[in-house]
């Protein structure tokens, strides 16, 4: 598995479960959504604008995607909806690991740059440190159409765990 | 990472926060409870009982565990309760994986073998079938003192998934 295979296998549109544990409460969140992955053209201007503010060529960017969600989480009544851009930086000396730029990260709303890797059983691992958090995510399928996904947000410092949340999804189409 | 590692950094009281997503409805369910899991010596009548039903040399045994849980789910008013005991054995000529024995199943209530790996970044991960569906469980660590646990109830012919559960579990204590 390589991030053109895995990206390639998670374009579509996708039904999601999602809990969230909050952890020093115990408390149990649902979300329903569904997510829509679509790839990116390599000169589509958001994906170039996105590596010029890392300063990044963007010759490097391999299988940019967007991803937009749209959900209900039964926390409170706001809706949960957002899009936002993401470009795998793949390292040149070790293909199945690089940089995953984002215009909007998961733990805060700013641009982030995660540490990704691919294990051998062609699980995605990233890693984000932010301002005031540090995000782990995990991202494997169970089938072709059936997405899991593990996210903990951790203090910055990086050994408390705050929330702890997994999703399965489910392809309801292979186009968006 | 091996089994006996991974058996001993598991040995305590856990608090456990589990979400099921029973995927064709769309259902959450959450369930919290406490877990126990005590270290059981070699020669535990249980221990070597359990090896001769599998007709499995007890000498081969490698850190036995029990694991007794109880808690309340959302989903109904029973209670949930339990116990088990596991009897790892590892392939002799590949440390990394062998079965897991248990006197119990987690989809149904027979005893089950499974079979385990533990992969290069220390995930515990198990395949056992039953007659009627198959379970696919990873188990790792956040940190020290939280544990993830993801199980995929899935039908026996291996493809279409059921139920994908999450729990994360907190060490209350190192002593159970």
């Amino acid at each position: 598995m390589d991030i053109t295979k895995f990206v390639a296998n998670s374009i579509g549109h996708w039904r999601s479960q999602r809990s969230a544990h909050h952890l020093a409460f115990g408390h149990f969140e649902a979300v329903q959504s569904e997510i829509d992955i679509i790839a990116l053209p390599d000169d589509d201007p958001e994906v170039i604008e996105l590596c010029k503010t890392y300063n990044i060529d963007p010759q490097t960017a391999v299988s940019p995607f967007r991803m937009s969600w749209e959900g209900q989480s039964d926390w409170d009544d706001n809706e949960i909806k957002g899009t936002c851009v993401l470009v795998p930086i793949p390292d040149p000396t070790h293909p199945n690991r690089g940089k995953l730029l984002r215009d909007r990260g998961y733990a805060e709303t700013m641009a982030a740059a995660g540490d990704y890797h691919l294990t051998e059983d062609g699980t995605f691992v990233l890693v984000t440190a932010y301002d005031r958090a540090a995000a782990e995510e995990k991202i494997w399928f169970a089938n072709p159409n059936v997405r899991c996904r593990v996210s903990l947000i951790k203090t910055s410092a990086g050994s408390g765990v705050v929330t702890a949340s997994f999703s399965s999804e489910i392809r309801q189409s292979v186009r968006s």
